[in-house]
């Protein structure tokens, strides 16, 4: 495999119901200044037309930065768009079909909850794993049980490819997340809902430098 | 432009909640024997894998009878499937954009609902026009208004591309709606629901049939 995972460390979910009334191009730029490493598109309930237009906006602004953008699901928008890959959930379109319709240089990343959905990571297709939730969490509704941190370790060691925890995870928690062995953190509520997603994204830039020390020290 | 237009005399859009409990390839296939032309995949609710593979299973029947399946609004469902085409809503991915995604040989339908969307039609890229909801419809909650056979009617002569009508059309009203101007009748629970799917496309077809007379006879 020939390409490179890009830097997965915060990783932000955007959910335009979860950013209190504010512009999701600014929430995700105000991330994206405090350190948010990979953007990826995620807005279920909105007409697909409307996360176009949102994804062109994001691309615009995000492409002169050098942060990725990848769609949640749909193929066809990540196609539409240009973006730089998707990312799949297990009932979303297999990783392999997305893998065919984007070609060899998109990032396909995929969900995996459990132990149960190791066998569906063919990691000559898929590039990095979404392991969680890793902690209860209320932004997705329809979530599997929570893993936990000794289960994140025990998944970790068993993936082939780079893994972004996700579920539940804040500052307070994001270096213990990073020290039992996650590449980095994927979030929603904690950037998208935050007084100031500058901040919050710092902060959680920060618990993750401060979680690889950790792990570096053992 | 060169893509022949199939025959819309009988469109049948899947709804698995509408059908009652059987099996949507049941179903599919009873309409067919009765007389539907072409058959729409929507299953907006039901998770995009699922979806896929049921498009599998009823490409596989409906390939050697020559009936076309088209998908809705996914046009990365279509691709991956190597359906016929698409027809998208006035919220769904632009047609240019299916177009530009599936080829020039796909079918791109799109949906019209009034007078308004007229301008969105271009038939240089779209296919036939889905125009409707003609009567009130309980098959798709945030249906807009209903348009009546008038409008309707108007509407035909104002389009550019072959027309199907949607929206609470059944075998009793079939025929004034083709006698109105519609070139095919599209139907979810008029089919789905019935408790002889294939006798129900057979009144459809009839139906049609009937419409075209009366419009003849003109």
């Amino acid at each position: 495999m020939t390409r490179r995972v890009p830097d997965l460390s915060v990783y932000l979910v955007t959910d335009r119901l979860l950013s209190r009334g504010r512009e999701l191009v600014d929430v995700v730029l105000a991330a994206v200044r405090g350190g948010a490493t990979l953007v990826q598109l995620r807005d279920k309930d909105a007409p697909a037309r409307e996360t176009l237009a949102l994804g062109r906006a994001l691309l615009e602004r995000l492409r002169p930065l050098g942060v990725p953008l990848i769609v949640n699901d749909r193929v066809d928008l990540a196609l539409a768009l240009g973006a730089d890959g998707v990312h799949v959930g297990q009932g979303d379109l297999p990783p392999e079909v997305a893998r065919r319709l984007l070609g060899p240089d998109a990032l396909v990343g995929l969900s995996i909850t459990g132990a149960e959905d190791l066998p569906t990571l063919d990691p000559a297709v898929v590039d990095y794993a979404g392991v969680g939730p890793i902690f209860p969490t209320g932004s997705k509704p329809d979530a599997t049980p929570a893993l936990g941190l000794e289960e994140l370790g025990r998944l970790r060691r068993l993936l082939p490819v780079p893994v972004v925890a996700i579920g539940g995870i804040s500052a307070a928690n994001a270096a213990a997340v990073i020290a039992a062995g996650a590449d980095g953190v994927s979030v929603v509520s904690a950037i998208c809902s935050a007084d100031d997603c500058e901040v919050a994204a710092s902060a959680l830039a920060r618990a993750v430098q401060e979680g690889r020390a950790r792990r570096g020290s053992r």
